[in-house]
C-alpha cells in the first residue's frame, strides 16, 4: 500500500469499532487504473450501488467516490485503487446495524507489479476448499472473503496459479480470485451468480463484449464434467483480464486460444 | 465500547491494511465477565484454538490472551470483553495470506445492559434471510458475519426478539446471534454444526450440562416441521444463557419450561 485516505482525508488507521473489522460489514471495489485513469469505473460503481441496496447501506455520493478513486490514481502509471465502504462505527455492540449509520470510506492505492496483462496459459487446479453458498450475499463484493483467503492460501506451493472452487453439490463457482468461463461449442459459458461467487466486473465486461467478438454467451450451472468439453478455459478479473488456462488436471488447451485472444484485443481498446 | 487494547497496548485504532478489515480474515470471542471474572474462558480459548487451526493462523499465547481478557474485565461488575484475532497487516495486496504473518490481538470492553439473564419467554420468528452453508467455515466464530448482520437488521421492527434461520434446503441453523435447541420427547436436540452455524460456547455448555440435569442430547438435522413437536424451544448464547421462546408463529409453550429452568439453574452455578 502506498497511500490511503479515510473519508477523504489522508490517513492509515480506522477505529477498532468499525463494523468492517468487527463483522466484515461492508463492500469493496478494486479498480485498475492506467495512466491515472480508472478502468471500468462505471461498472464498479454500479456494483457498489447494487451492494449498498442489498446490504441496506446508505449509498455514498458516487461523484465523490469517483473523485477519490481518481485522486488516488493521479500521476501513477499503473496502480490498483481499493475503495472500501464499511457501515462505519457502532456506538453499541452487536450485529444489529445502528440506525442511522455513518458509512466509512477507505481508499487505498497499491502498486501494480505486472507490466502488462499476462497472456500465456496458466496451470490451474481444483481448490480443496469447498465453496459455500449464500443466497443473501452471492454476487456482492462484500468484505466476507475468508473462503477466498483459505483457497488462496492452499494454492501456495501447489504449482498452480489459480484454482477452481466448486460447491458441495459439485457446481463450479469460479476461481479463488476470479470468475470462470468455458468455451463450449463455440459459446462462452459462465456459472450464474445466484447462490455463490462474485459478480466480477471483468465478467460483466466479457459478457457485454462477447457479441462484438461474434460470440454467443450463456450463464448456466457448470459441473466439473463440463470442463472436458471446453475448447478454451479462462478466468477473469479486472487486473488480469481474460486469463487463459493452459492446463487443468488432464485438460490441455491452446492458450491463449482464439476466443481469449479476440476478447483481450477488444477489451484492451475499452476504458469503460 | 468503554476501553480497548491493540496487541496489549491501550489504543482504539488499527491500520487500514489489517486483514480483518480487508477480508474478515480473523476470529473473535465475546466473553461474559461477572465481577471481573470471565465465564467459560476455557471453552472460549478452545474454540479460538480450533479456529486458528482451521484458518492456519498462528496460535496466540493463551496465557497472554487470558491475561488480556481478565485485565479488560478487572474492576467491572458485569461486562462483555470481545477478543479479536486478525491475521494482521498484509505487506502486499491480495487474498493470499502473508507467510509468515503477524496476527493482531484486539481487546474491547463493552458495558452489559442486562442486570440479570432474561427469563421470560420471548417472541421469536423466522428470518427472511436464507442461511448460507460453508463447509470450510462452519462452526468457527470468524469475522465473516454479514448474514448475521442482515438477519439482525431485518429483525428490527418485526416485534420478535430473535429469529430462526434456515438454509435453502430448509434445515434449521440457529438464531441470528444464537444457537437453537428443541426439547423433543424429553430430549435436547440441536442442529449439528457441520455446514452452517457457529459452535457457540453456551451451546457447548448446555450439551455438557444436560446429563447433570437428567437430559439426553442429540445433534441432528432439524426442519421447520420439527418445531411443532417441541415441548420447549430455546436459544443460547453466553450473554443470555438458555433463552426461552414463548411463542413462535403458531407455536406456544411454557417459558421458561422445566428444561430451561433446570439448565439455567445449573449453569448459574458454573464458572467454567
Amino acid at each position: 500500500m502506498t497511500a490511503s485516505w479515510i473519508d477523504g482525508v489522508a490517513g492509515d488507521t480506522v477505529p477498532v469499532d468499525d463494523r468492517g473489522l468487527l463483522y466484515g460489514d461492508g463492500l469493496f471495489e478494486t479498480v485498475l487504473c492506467m495512466n491515472g485513469t480508472p478502468r471500468f469505473l462505471g461498472l464498479h460503481l454500479q456494483r457498489l450501488q447494487a451492494g449498498c441496496q442489498a446490504l441496506d447501506l446508505p449509498m455514498p455520493d458516487l461523484e465523490q467516490v469517483s473523485h477519490e478513486i481518481r485522486r488516488a490514481a493521479a500521476g501513477e502509471r499503473a496502480c490498483l485503487v481499493r475503495f472500501t465502504l464499511t457501515r462505519g462505527s457502532s456506538p453499541t455492540r452487536g450485529y444489529a446495524p445502528p440506525v442511522p449509520c455513518q458509512p466509512r470510506r477507505i481508499v487505498a492505492r497499491y502498486p501494480l507489479q505486472e507490466s502488462a496483462l499476462p497472456e500465456r496459459g496458466i496451470r490451474a487446479g481444483f481448490s480443496t476448499v469447498i465453496a459455500g453458498v449464500s443466497p443473501a450475499l452471492a454476487g456482492l463484493k462484500h468484505l466476507n472473503r475468508l473462503e477466498n483467503v483459505l483457497a488462496r492460501a492452499r494454492l501456495a506451493g501447489s504449482g498452480c496459479e489459480e484454482a477452481i472452487l466448486s460447491t458441495a453439490a459439485g457446481e463450479l463457482v469460479g476461481g479463488t480470485m476470479s470468475n470462470l468461463f468455458l468455451v463450449l461449442d463455440g459459446r462462452l459459458v459462465t456459472p450464474p451468480i445466484v447462490t455463490a461467487g462474485v459478480r466480477g466486473v471483468m465478467r460483466q465486461v466479457v459478457l457485454r463484449e462477447a457479441g462484438a467478438c461474434g460470440l454467443a454467451t450463456a450463464e448456466r450451472i457448470l459441473m466439473r464434467a463440463d470442463l472436458a468439453g471446453a475448447s478454451e478455459i479462462f478466468f477473469t478479473n479486472v487486473r488480469l483480464g481474460p486469463w487463459p488456462v493452459g492446463s487443468l488436471e488432464g485438460w490441455r488447451g491452446e492458450a491463449p486460444g482464439p476466443v481469449v485472444r479476440a476478447l483481450r484485443q477488444r477489451i484492451a481498446t475499452l476504458r469503460d
